[in-house]
């Protein structure tokens, strides 16, 4: 019953040494470099700083210990009485190297990552779980060999604390709807890892214009927009049809595909050449989802959780339609559930995270400012009660990852 | 009384005749050309196709007279319930001529709007109305001139059925913050005329990866995803701040500017570059804001509501903070008023839309499917009472064009 109170942090990244230290030698982003601090309090000490994509704003970011340290994951999770992390390699993970290197360093981060976390702390309310869980790497870069990939998926199945893989929206080289993934996907869906599923790229940075707005036009911006465009490409390919066991997690509650699920689903009506193609109205694969709780809002995490409640309203009962006889929206009704029933049904796919060690606090708090608001934000949402908020706290989590 | 239960579109397209011959003129995109129609039914007789941007799936879409007889849209406004219809002309309008032509054609098709809506049909129950009225264009183009933008805001304030302007995201060339638009943002705010903010670009159709998905992702997904950026543009540098008067009428709900606000609050507050630059935390603005109710669902509709509702608890009572003292997001508590009240409070600022003429029924059918959606979105929200349902429906339109 105690177990059930637990803090569960989904969408918590690290920089592994060995990733970090590749990142210090090279000389092009991605990459990690160091310049004289501009802070006139560090008396002219140098800075370590990590620029993820060419031309970033402001140079990059500043980067310390809490994006490798073990210990500083810890004393974070303490601070905010975080009791298990499901920890990730942060973008943009393996993206830009040739296959070969990418496979082998994919196998010794995963190695790395389950060492980071057999050999963390057990929770001392339930001694029989870590602190620490992980999701592995694939070598999903352009020209990797199936091979590579099927290799690494056997290898996080025989690491006992990777739960799932991270992964971007590249898939090999041509997105996420890519036919030649459907191996992978067979296998994935079998295994039972959680795919996480997480942007790096954002959207052609020409949309942001010419004015300085730091990191915001990206990171709030372009990074849900890129989510949003893989996870819609995958479902038009018909992914989900495929592989209904397929465990996705989505990063930042999914994006927007919330919102934009029911244009969505009229688009697809509305389109000759994909009115037929799949075997649901789009709104349906919601359900099939899972969602982080990272959207700083309650009235977000309300509604992708009504979101998610009403897809069962648009699940086809006859999934095979012949020839030319299109899934039709509007003959769904998602009145069927009220309001607080969709509200709570939702609320099972929903799992807090905090996006650490990003969104530091700009001056030196206690408790970081991003975290206090994602909690606030699940105690806020009308129509949940204790039971579902805690679920989405920890429970979902321990039920997902297999903790228990 | 009676005029509180109009249905009004506020998202109804034309292709102006004089703008259609200009297009069939062309022979590159923006261009509507002739092609045999690949239909047999067509028994080898050709069909009109609109090519809206080089490239575009499907090469582009079939066009007919829906698209420029006013004969033809006051039938589809009959068979739908639709009392009155505020007219703008459709994507890309002049984005792509050069600058002398666009003052002379917008002037031209301001002309030929005014005439469209004014020798239109009264409406039998209030004869003092029109059953159409519109958007006017701006010359918003590249090296257009300020003179020729206040020219033209000029005209379109002696033509009396013309009740705002409809204008995409490019600005004069360089997007919507450009400071250069400064004047043209005080002029529209002092004249009461409504900003109807719409898309046209989307994003890089790179995003849409190889697999043939006909015009769903460039429309469902790169339309929403344009509009929130241009306005969040706009919020990010100050626009609303200096011009809080400013009517802007968001198309397609605003696109996922309501799913995204607590994040991009959330991004802002933790960026050192612009922390401290606005008045208020980015969910304020969303109260400032007009949003269509096209999003064909009771669900997206009840969030936008949601969100809008709330951002009187985002409203800074101190809105000038002495140099470094940043707008904090976590401070205001929009627990402080509740859901029911919230819901209520946003459904003042949405306003039914259509999208006519474009998402026709793949086959015949009397009721539009899209339009059926969005009425039924309407009527399914919880939490709005007969009241708030007319005024999304018709009165909150009367209210903001004048109509009365």
């Amino acid at each position: 019953m105690a177990a059930q109170r637990l803090l569960v942090d989904v969408h918590s990244h690290v920089y592994l040494p060995r990733y970090a230290s590749f990142l210090r030698s090279r000389t092009s982003a991605p990459r990690i470099f160091s310049r004289p601090n501009p802070n006139p309090l560090a008396n002219g000490k140098s800075e370590e700083r990590l620029l993820i994509l060419d031309n970033e704003p402001s140079v990059g970011r500043p980067i310390g210990p809490q994006y490798w340290d073990r210990e500083e994951k810890l004393k974070f999770m303490d601070r905010h009485g975080i009791d298990i992390s499901i920890i990730s390699s942060a973008n943009p993970w393996l993206d830009f190297l040739p296959a070969s290197t990418a496979h082998e360093l994919a196998r010794e981060l995963n190695t790395d990552l389950e060492t980071y976390c057999s050999t963390a702390p057990s929770l001392a309310s339930a001694p029989s779980l870590k602190r620490l869980y992980g999701f592995g790497l694939l070598p999903l870069v352009t020209f990797a060999s199936m091979t590579s990939l099927l290799d690494t998926i056997d290898q996080i199945l025989t690491l006992p604390h990777l739960r799932g893989i991270i992964m971007g929206t590249k898939g090999v080289g041509r997105g996420l709807d890519d036919p030649a993934l459907e191996p992978v996907w067979h296998v994935l869906a079998q295994s039972g890892l959680v795919v996480f599923l997480h942007p790096h790229y954002g959207v052609d940075g020409q949309a942001w214009g010419e004015q300085e707005n730091g990191h915001v036009l990206p990171l709030a911006l372009g990074f849900p927009f890129e989510t949003t465009t893989a996870i819609t490409r995958m479902i038009l390919s018909g992914v989900f049809d495929r592989h209904p066991t397929l465990h996705v997690l989505l990063a930042h509650s999914g994006g927007t595909l919330p919102l934009l699920s029911s244009r969505l689903a009229s688009c697809i009506a509305h389109d000759p050449i994909v009115a037929s193609r799949l075997q649901h109205d789009a709104r349906h694969y919601l359900g099939k989802l899972y969602f982080d709780a990272v959207a700083y809002g309650a009235e977000e995490l309300g509604f992708v959780s009504d979101a998610i409640g009403r897809a069962g309203a648009f699940t086809n009962p006859n999934p095979n339609p012949s020839e030319g006889e299109g899934v039709v929206g509007h003959t769904a009704n998602s009145r069927g559930v009220g309001l607080e029933v969709r509200r709570i049904v939702g609320s099972a796919r929903m799992l807090f995270g905090t996006d650490h060690p990003f969104f530091p606090p700009l001056e030196e708090t206690e408790r970081w400012m991003s975290v206090v608001e994602n909690l606030d934000a699940i105690d806020g949402v009308d129509g949940w009660g204790q039971e579902e908020k805690d679920a989405v706290r920890g429970g979902n989590a321990l039920k997902l990852f297999g903790l228990s």
